[in-house]
């Protein structure tokens, strides 16, 4: 099941990635940025409703100077506090700057947000192989794409859609840097349930995953422990 | 027409409003955030399709403690400079922070952000009548709804969608705090048109009304010069 995943992400495909039944119950698509277009982007805000985000590795987001919001923002009166996150009170949110690429109109449309994250990915992919690049000359801040950093420790320290989807992307081996967007239901006013998730993967022919078996496979990669030794010993999540 | 416009908004109904030829020429879904509901912000989703945010005077932030994004992020290297917005490159944009009422689950969910922007607006009343209000007790932010702030002088500094729903509410005599969304095309990947916005309008009996009726019928009110002079004497649109 996860091969097929793998596949799908590798092929620039939408997958269906759902967390935990004790996390967010939640299922976003997930699809590559560096191959993302302008209709997927349609797609998403159609079929799936939420907020389109960009998922980048820790270590990219510190070489581009890309900081969490929560510490630009800490002179905030109203700052996100360590247990403020309902569903994951051992964690902070993901949230970094929101961005727009500096050669959009608006930055809103399907064909703006698919230039901006398609260069996020560029970005992604220069400072993880060394190159210099200046993110400012590329982008401004505020945007109408948010941009997520994955905690620095991934799967070993947070559980989320971030971890999740960035983990995927390095088991790729495909730049890792995931477009992600939570599936909303018109009806209950809730996230899309899980079953009905499941239901519209099988229905298009995409790749339905579960955080488990992602987590499971990259447990035994050589990716946690050794080399990202988790600060805390254990995830909490409740 | 402008009076339809009006009485929609009052009785709480989607307002279509688009803005000027010669700026954004987009049309956005405006609806008062003291009586939205989550079906309207799924059908802001659904066929609207942009970003989801709701719109508040300037001295509401002010008394909010609400700082523009732009003020915040002062020390980024890529803040935005007056002007890098290519269609109105004589100001800057109206957003402020993104944040979650403190009851809300993941906050993007269509009943987190109800719950979210209509507690914003009563925020928003409770400030403009000069009450207390600690925002940081019922928000946190980073979150999913982003908050716009109008221009200090409203329609005589600026003439974005923020100030004229601003302005519209205020004219209207509801509470000013409006949530709005772009209407995308999911055909061309840029902006509806405004003829395919009229069309939508006409389908589905609802108002549509322009930024020249807005800002003629605001000029023709007390509103400028007199309250709120211009600190440039003129607007500058491209």
């Amino acid at each position: 099941m996860i091969q097929d995943a793998y596949t799908a992400l590798r092929q620039g495909e939408m997958v269906l990635l759902y967390d935990f039944d004790d996390r967010e119950r939640e299922t976003d698509f997930a699809i590559r940025s560096d191959m993302i277009t302008s209709r997927d982007i349609c797609l998403m805000r159609n079929d799936a409703g939420g907020l389109i985000c960009t998922a980048i590795p820790f270590m990219a987001a510190k070489k581009l100077g890309l900081p969490f919001a929560r510490d630009v923002l800490r002179n905030c009166a109203m700052v996100e506090q360590l247990g403020d996150i309902p569903y994951d009170p051992s964690n902070n949110s993901s949230f970094s700057l929101w961005v727009n690429h500096r050669d959009t109109f608006t930055g809103i449309t399907d064909r703006d947000r698919a230039k901006t994250v398609t260069a996020l990915s560029v970005a992604v992919e220069s400072v993880l192989k060394g190159e210099t690049y200046s993110f400012k000359d590329q982008f401004r801040t505020p945007g109408h794409m948010p941009v997520l950093i994955a905690a620095e420790h991934l799967l070993s320290q947070r559980h989320g859609q971030t971890e999740l989807s960035v983990a995927m992307a390095e088991m790729s081996g495909i730049i890792p840097s995931i477009t992600i967007c939570e599936m909303l239901d018109d009806e209950s006013g809730y996230a899309l349930s899980k079953e009905d998730a499941m239901r519209y993967a099988r229905s298009h022919g995409l790749a339905f995953i579960e955080g488990s078996e992602v987590l499971d496979r990259w447990e035994k990669t050589s990716y946690p422990a050794t080399d990202c030794p988790s600060p805390k010993g254990a995830v909490h999540r409740i």
